[in-house]
């Protein structure tokens, strides 16, 4: 086989006159008048080949040759007439006259086209994913892909941070998640976990004075599968030294920064936009809000717990409260019919109820609009920025229950109306998060992020006598109302850690047990640290347009089938099978 | 805590008369006439503060610093007298006059110095690898792991490869060693595999149209820990389609050649050194020769065959053969006793023995000198280049056994007696390896590589009637004699595949369970592909040189302890236990 000149995507006006040696696969073959037209393949892109008489030989195997079929051609490059010009294609002006063509290797007939715009199933295209990947629009999802880790490697590597491979064949320590077990064969009956994350590994590197690693690392958690979920998911996970939580923002946000402008040439803004957890919740229902539109929450509870409406009086005097939002100019568009739909969905997140008044010129209508008047509905209309045309709909709940249904009710009416501008990216950091979160069925409190989150300074002696109280020096970093992970500064003293087991409930002897070697790490001169995470897979879906997290991931896993191409979990042999029983049995 | 101005190891005369402010770590304290010496040692190197009266309160607190401490100083940089210059440190020029101190943390004392010269067992070393791992000479190795894949990566990106991740959590596919298995939750009764190398996938991605892929993939074989082996591994794997073997070895020399250079600074001349396999097993008596020096294996049958030493004339008629080494000027050098050593040593491999002769001005000499005579010793003389002074030392046996024995004795002479010139960096590709090789306790063939790999085509027809003599196109890198890596171009035609299998002896169904995706992916335009991998451990291990593999991990795993230090296995919970035991009982 002689050696390919040019990748079919990139031939061009430049290369007229010249002769061309292309590989690819036969995207379609036309003939027509006695000459056939083949648009061939690579990774690049298509180029139109032209058979004629000229080169009768060619002409006869291109006759041969269908869609998917492998090929080489070698010919020469002539622009096209002005009538044929496609400007829809990088190489619309130019086609390749053929001298040679050589079939390499032949196809059959695919189960689908090979076209970014295909209309089958999921399990179709990942039982055939070397087919599936074929299309321009996965390759291209996989070259960003590559093109986002080259850029943040980059980026990390000059400023100095190295890449450090942490185990993958690793020790149980309990995490959120379930892990994966793995039996062991050099210690019978005993047990390898794979990794939720190298939290402890990238501390315990801290520890050994590294300052600065990265890891672009797999990580694992054994829970069920989603469409939003995989098993097996890839994390930025990096870990600095002596740097404080604003010095690692900073640096994070230069990092995005970078790889927005290298990868997608979008220039972001910095300082990114940064909210308070208090902040967020209360103006946007959510811990991850999407910013790229208004719809905010607004709080009633004092202009409204003394309306005679009950309903929110009683709710504001029980210790919840009552918020709406404002859907501007939205009152004609929303029937009774459209207003109950709304209101089954808020139900889903708890929500007893959907009350609402559309704002007129005469005022406020609706079935609860009569509870309302003078003082009381200027105050509404004030603070709630009430102009005739608008909708405005109310919830009244404990404080949780009000969060997540307005907080899911403005996210649903801001994507059906469009007010979301879906050409930008908006990055914001969340901080301020609480340190603990009391676990109802547990009894007792639970860590929000991990147990080696550091408190802030001057809420440590709250540790024990006000837990709910204690803030973490802990920050998220939300895309485009998505989580894309979150950091926080590390508790690096032997003792503040023992009180952060505590008050989560271990006994010393727990402690030790399961976090021993860590303790013991921490009496022999532990830098202050911190650092962050985020998940590859999520941001590649995001930055890439998909909204489908299976569609980042080369060989994702299903619960369907079990070869290589879709990565159920198989059978084993009997012998494998016996070998495991006894590793078991032995303990 | 203020902002780090410098960086212990980069402070110079450059600075000399400005503030700094360093964080590190207490490398050692001296108190001298009132003055107090500390070495503050970060990732970057130590630097030199001293405390005296001019700070009352640091001068204090420095007193109660030690080793290991956390602390940060703050103070201005001035030159040393000139009697204090320590030419051998960086930093020796200057020292910080400190005027503020704070103890960060505090340290035990270490169970080992912080330097890189320590004396104490391997096991002290991990059970404290947080310790060990600040030792600059490990720093120092995990920095060049670091760079040489960010220089792999670059090199490979800017040629148009993807860096591709590849499931971790797959099915198990009969390969050389063992898999680690993991019981699926969602499949009760199922099991995960971890993969032995990403092949399968690379091939699919080329199957996918993708041309030129890169991982820098994590590897798991389940056997048994030994010094130069580690049950999870990393690699470098590349694949690519439409290219020759030539144009891919040539690609990879160039990649080495880059890695060479960016990052250990030594120029490395293209082509690099090329053997076939029967060459070198001729000539070194291994398949990944060390050639930084002679010593070469000299095939003596001929000349032999009829002499009146009945060993060797009868070697060679039972088809055997009889080879030598020519140890330069060693007579003098070995006793009768340390021959006797040698042939102790060739025992190992098999050899029956070892014979020897000495040439002086007058001849040969020693035991079986005698049985040479006239145009023999001339001959002998001749192809062995032996002058007065050399000892000539003889293996003859069947050609395994005079391979690996004096394959085996070459490098042990060759490193006792230095003849090795240890600053060289001599890579070698072995070519043209048998695809084959027959197992005699199966009674069979089996694949010499993997049973994806292409033969030479002129060879296929052999594959039936001549399995020994089919060679393929494989080609293995080699680097002062440590196989790095290897690789080939693999099958892409379904009909030549199914024949390996046959070959390996494969019934169709059994083919059809394992590689039924494989060969049916086969059937839908597979461009011709292939590729190779090098295992990065052993390259860091190489360039950094280090002698042993667990210093190129940062958390090896270990047969005797059960943390997450050193990653042997440990106990799961009794509930964890109870689920797999649920799970593999239901099969």
């Amino acid at each position: 086989m002689a050696q390919r000149t040019n990748a079919c995507g990139e031939v061009s006006e430049h290369h007229v006159g010249q002769k061309a040696i292309i590989k690819g696969w036969v995207q379609r073959r036309r003939d027509l008048g006695g000459l056939i037209f083949v648009d061939v393949r690579d990774r690049t892109g298509i180029v139109q080949v032209v058979f004629g008489d000229s080169a009768p030989e060619a002409l006869a195997i291109a006759e041969k040759i269908r869609s998917e079929y492998v090929v080489e051609i070698e010919g020469e490059v002539v622009l096209r007439d002005e009538s044929q010009i496609n400007p829809n294609v990088k190489t619309g002006k130019i086609e390749i006259v053929a001298s040679n063509i050589t079939i390499i290797n032949e196809a059959k007939t695919p189960p689908f086209a090979i076209e970014d715009k295909v209309e089958i199933g999921e399990e179709t295209r990942l039982k055939y994913r070397y087919l599936d990947l074929r299309r321009p629009v996965m390759y291209n999802t996989f070259k960003l892909r590559s093109d986002i880790t080259r850029s943040i490697r980059n980026f990390l590597q000059n400023e100095g941070f190295l890449e450090v491979e942490t185990p993958i064949l690793t020790k149980s320590t309990p995490e959120g998640a379930r892990d994966y077990l793995v039996p062991s064969r050099v210690h019978e009956g005993e047990f390898y976990a794979l990794p939720q994350s190298p939290q402890l590994f990238k501390q315990l590197l801290m520890v050994s004075g590294f300052e600065r690693y990265f890891q672009i690392a797999r990580c694992f958690r054994d829970e069920d599968l989603r469409a939003d979920r995989q098993p097996e998911f890839t994390q930025v996970d990096i870990e600095t030294s002596f740097m404080s939580m604003d010095e690692i923002i900073a640096m994070n946000e230069q990092l995005l920064q970078t790889v927005m402008k290298e990868v997608m040439d979008v220039e972001i803004q910095l300082p990114l936009q940064r909210m308070t957890y208090t902040e967020a919740m209360d103006r946007f229902g959510s811990d991850k809000p999407d910013v790229r539109f208004g719809l905010e929450l607004t709080q009633l509870s004092e202009i409204v717990k003394d309306s005679s409406f009950k309903v929110f009086a009683q709710t504001v005097e029980n210790g919840g409260e009552v918020k709406a939002i404002n859907v501007k100019g939205a009152s004609d568009k929303f029937t009774r019919k459209d207003i109950d739909a709304l209101t089954e969905f808020v139900a889903i997140y708890g929500a007893k109820g959907l009350a609402w008044i559309k704002v007129t010129e005469e005022g406020f209508t609706g079935p609860i609009a009569k509870f309302f008047e003078g003082e009381i509905v200027d105050s509404l209309k004030n603070v709630l920025n009430a102009e005739p045309g608008d909708l405005l709909l109310f919830v009244a709940d404990k404080s949780s229950v009000v969060a997540a249904s307005l907080g899911a009710l403005r996210m649903k009416l801001g994507k059906e109306l469009g007010l979301i501008d879906e050409s930008k990216f908006a990055f914001l950091w969340i901080t301020d998060w609480p340190l603990l979160e009391y676990d109802e069925e547990a009894g007792r409190y639970s860590a929000a992020h991990h147990p080696f989150t550091r408190p802030f300074d001057e809420d440590i002696e709250k540790m024990s006598t006000d837990p709910a109280s204690v803030r973490a020096q802990a920050y998220d970093i939300v895309l485009n109302g998505y989580e894309l992970g979150g950091g926080s500064l590390r508790i690096y003293e032997r003792e503040l850690q023992e009180k952060m087991f505590e008050v989560l409930g271990f006994s010393q002897e727990e402690a030790q047990e399961q976090f021993g070697f860590l303790l013991e790490a921490f009496e022999y001169g532990v830098p202050p640290h911190g650092g962050l995470a985020f998940g590859l897979d999520r941001l590649v879906m995001l930055l890439a347009g998909r909204t489908n997290l299976r569609d980042t991931i080369a060989f994702p896993k299903t619960a369907t089938a079990s070869d290589l191409l879709t990565n159920a979990p198989s059978e084993v042999s009997p012998a494998q099978l016996q070998e495991l029983k006894l590793k078991i049995d032995l303990k």
